[in-house]
């Protein structure tokens, strides 16, 4: 097996399960009761939650623990809808019920541009090729998408355009998940801030704020929430080798925080439920190993990105610039990308069309439109992210026998 | 050590955490990708989802998987709140926002009774000795608590005198967290199935639903949501033996419910975010363990309950009647619970003075006080849960230790 979508899911590391243990039966008390070894579990807790703020420059009690990368997005988002500053936002989104069965209740209502357009000074810019979780919560509260160029970069003109009175959050993923592009936020908080200081010289009072979905980018890069300049900053534990269904979302001192969870007043009140004290702790010991091996997993990406490069045949590389070194998106014109995916199954190499949620609806790919490519390119696209499942022997191998593959496949849609 | 808080947590069992296993590092794969292995994942979950399904008489698309309890719950009422037909709600809800620093940021602009009062014709019902997690959501959309009795059971004609037309949801736990009271749902049941035909009789269209909150209930109930009569039923993982940060709501498939958590459209698009394999696996193997031991357990607790209750000496039981079997509590008349909490912890025998994340807060029992004890019974009240990690041995010591430890303090007190 040659696993290729290390950007769809990753294992859990070793380290991280040896971290975890002895919480599951033996340190697994509530860290809200009052004898000490249940002290000791919310010392520990909160040790596991200084760590990962550590590493991203910020402290405990600026982190809250969320069931992931999608929930973390949706509390920074609707710290917009019902921070209580946005009547008409909060009724837009009520109005949207959902279908327990039925067809793609997943959109149901969802999907009506004309609602969008109603709000004429959208309160939320997001990025063009934000992941779901970003997207449609600011589509509906009339949320204005931002263009990429090409390479899926922020055209930053474009930005600036849009940025009005009303402009309340700029949500501008570090890493795009399905292309690995990097995305420039020191630049964009910079024009946040000449925005900030221009709305102080004219006495406007509404607040900017910065988020940023870096679900994917501990494991290759130095994350700084000062150096980046964001207020929110959402992480992941699954997407960097730690245990599913655990997340986090960074909230900046100066930001006030609506929860969207009720209850024994957990996380500050900000996110009520009994902590999941394994997976926090795991969390911790993924980021602590990220960390670690910063340099190490740049260099060897780089280099096994490299061979995938020199050696794949009959494509286009559609993330030339600005990615993740572990991202090699490919194109080959003409030939069905699923159908590769299927091809390639039966060869044991696990790649991927795009992300999975979105890949696993039929949906053509919102991140790929927004670059501008044909609907053929789109149709036939790749994604093959690299992860500690891979040698460089794998590597070679995947190269030759995608090769093979795809010669085959267009020698097939010849002769049909 | 004896471990007697169980309804604060439980360890997770070796057969819950032999069936995780594999989903950590091997069978790690995002359930939505498009590949073989990924889709066996994929119809493990499902699997996994069907069996914690049928053990209360459901189907698998009749789950949504949460983080938790907590989650369920908010997601529950929040159907009511924001299911679009509510718009003074959603409003009501929307001004609360919390500061990330402060004193007590989970109940700032919670507790404004004034607020709660402007309500006329409360959407939701729910009793005085709800969980948090209902209990202020409930609140916040002006419900109203129905009374209990010395036990904590439900006021029936309590609940039947506040049931108007304006009535959406009643939420009433099957069983209470603090003091284990079995509640007569399917009663409840009946009284809504008359509220429900006489409207039908009136033209009255509001629909009323029956949520329940069974957290507690798997290991020593039977619980069918047929007989029952809930139409939305709260389960936890956390506190049958299986892992934390894993819940589930059941949907009757009558229920039209928003989501409050929007991305890749996940759980039919009503709770959006990469499924936690591991943690719905373990789920479905501690239900199933449940279910086996069912009648075991029940006379193992009732066995252990006996002894404590005819050894402890001094005390008044707090639950005599109505209660879950593993539940014992009682309380020593002007002595301090939280001292005994400390003194009893110096014995390495860990119980509680109510609900963990409330007793955190050092605030005093809302259940309690629903029952109509005084300050003096409440201050003096411990929370005995038994559970898998206790012997017979183990509750006869503690027993003894308890009786000794109260002596003293009772001496102390005297003496001071």
């Amino acid at each position: 097996m040659i696993y290729l979508d290390h950007a769809a899911a990753t294992p859990m590391s070793d380290k991280v399960l040896a971290s975890m243990r002895s919480y599951f039966a033996e340190d697994f008390f509530n860290p809200s009761a009052a004898y000490l070894p249940a002290k000791k579990v919310a010392a520990d807790y909160e040790a596991a939650k200084a760590t990962i703020a550590h590493a991203i420059g910020g402290k405990s009690h600026d982190l809250v623990i969320t069931a992931g990368a999608t929930e973390a997005n949706n509390l920074a988002l609707s710290s917009i809808l019902y921070g209580g500053f946005r009547k008409s936002v909060t009724r837009g989104l009520s109005e949207v019920t959902t279908e327990n069965e039925g067809a793609n209740p997943a959109t149901a209502g969802m999907s009506d541009p004309s609602r969008a357009n109603a709000f004429l000074n959208p309160p939320i810019l997001y990025l063009a090729t934000e992941h779901d979780s970003v997207r449609r919560v600011a589509e509906h509260c009339g949320g204005e998408p931002i263009r990429v160029d090409r390479y899926g970069r922020i055209d930053l003109a474009d930005l600036q355009a849009k940025i009005t009175d009303s402009t309340e959050l700029i949500s501008v993923a570090l890493v795009n998940g399905e292309l690995g592009t990097i995305q420039p936020l020191s630049e964009i908080a910079a024009i946040i801030r000449e925005v900030r200081l221009d709305r102080l010289r004219r006495g406007v009072r509404t607040k900017l704020l910065l988020h940023s979905d870096a679900s994917q980018a501990l494991t290759l890069l130095d994350v700084s929430v000062a150096r980046l300049g964001v207020d929110l900053l959402t992480l992941n534990a699954a997407k960097i080798y730690g245990p599913k269904g655990v997340g986090a979302l960074y909230v900046s001192h100066e930001v006030r925080l609506a929860p969207q969870i009720y209850g024994g007043g957990q996380e500050q009140g900000l996110r009520s439920g009994t902590e999941n004290v394994p997976g926090v702790i795991g969390f911790a010991t993924a980021v602590k190993e990220a960390k670690a091996h910063l340099n190490g997993n740049r260099k060897k990406y780089a280099h096994f990105r490299e061979i995938l490069l020199r050696n794949l045949r009959g494509c286009e590389i559609i993330n030339r610039k600005h990615s993740l070194d572990n991202f090699v998106n490919i194109c080959y014109n003409g030939i069905d990308g699923e159908r590769l995916v299927f091809l390639l199954e039966e060869r044991e190499i696990y790649v991927a069309t795009g992300a999975a949620c979105a890949a696993s609806k039929g949906e053509k790919s919102h991140v790929l439109k927004a670059l501008g490519l044909t609907d053929s390119e789109i149709a036939g696209s790749l994604r093959l992210t690299l992860g500690e499942t891979n040698s460089e022997e794998q590597i070679i191998a995947a190269a030759k026998i995608i090769n093979e593959v795809v010669t085959k496949e267009y020698e097939r849609i010849q002769n049909g």
